[in-house]
Formats: C-alpha cells, structure tokens, sequence
C-alpha cells in the first residue's frame, strides 16, 4: 500500500476487504482501491463486500477508468486498462 | 442490445468495439456498456479501444458500479458485481 492506494491483484477478494476495512479504522476516512487488467472485476467485488457486506458507513465516491503504459520484461511497452474506485466513509 | 445498452459477454472486445461504433454511427448520442463479473475488465477494455485508438470525439461520461441479484437454473439468488459505463460523442 502507498498513500491510501491499495493494489488489488490475483489473491482473494477478501484479502483486500480486510485491506481497506483496516485502513479505514485505522484513523483514515478514505482510500483507493486500484486494479489492471483481469483483475478489475475483483475490485469492483471488493467494493461491494465491504459497502454491502461490511459497512453501510461506507460508500464508492468515485470511479475513473482508464489506461496505463506499462513495460514488460523485454522493455516493450503495451496499454493496460485500470479502475481506480475511490471509497470513504 | 437493448435500449442502447450493449452487454458485453465472452466474446473478444473487438465485437463490442464494433457494436459500440455501429450504434453511435446510426444516428445515436450515446451508448451504455454494461457487464457482470469476469466480463467487467473486458467492458473496460473495450471503452479505452474505442476511445483511444477508434475515435477521440466518444469520450466515458459516466461510470456506474453495483451490485445485482440473479436466479441461476436452480432459482438460487446470487449477487454479481456489474459496471456500466456511459459513452457518448
């Protein structure tokens, strides 16, 4: 995690549920939970288990999506889709 | 498609690019990308191709995301994530 941005990747959701849950009770009203590729989806899950599931205190205040550079091992560059979810409480 | 809503599925993301690009060349504003899911990252792409690399007039004007409740075959009720992404030029 850097800066209240927390990188959701191929673990379980719930990994990044109990992610941002600590991170808002830890004196934090807001965070950013960010993914790429394949894992957008799971990010949108874990948004909606920890507003649904979770927290009713807790709510999405914005969503962007967009496109990242990204260099692979050889130096190649290639275009990533991202979601950035923006969630506070 | 429905009401100028296309749901994007399993195919490759080129197929909705183009149903995306037909709707908005047949007269229409505006156009909905809808997906559920897995299928959420591939709704992503498909917006970042059409925008970046088809036409620099379509721009994102609105991302949703939510929760909806399905039936599967067993009349079980599950919850899907779901993004819907707003386009228009």
């Amino acid at each position: 995690m850097e800066n209240g941005i927390i990188f959701v990747g191929k673990k379980p959701p719930m990994a990044y549920v109990l992610a941002v849950l600590t991170y808002l009770n830890s004196g934090n009203d807001s965070v950013v939970i960010k993914a790429r590729g394949v894992t957008i989806s799971t990010a949108v899950d874990v948004s909606q288990i920890v507003t649904r599931r979770f927290s009713k205190d807790i709510k999405v205040s914005k969503v962007e999506i967009g496109t990242e550079e990204l260099e692979d091992k050889e130096h190649k560059k290639r275009n990533v889709s991202f979601i950035s979810i923006e969630m506070h409480k």
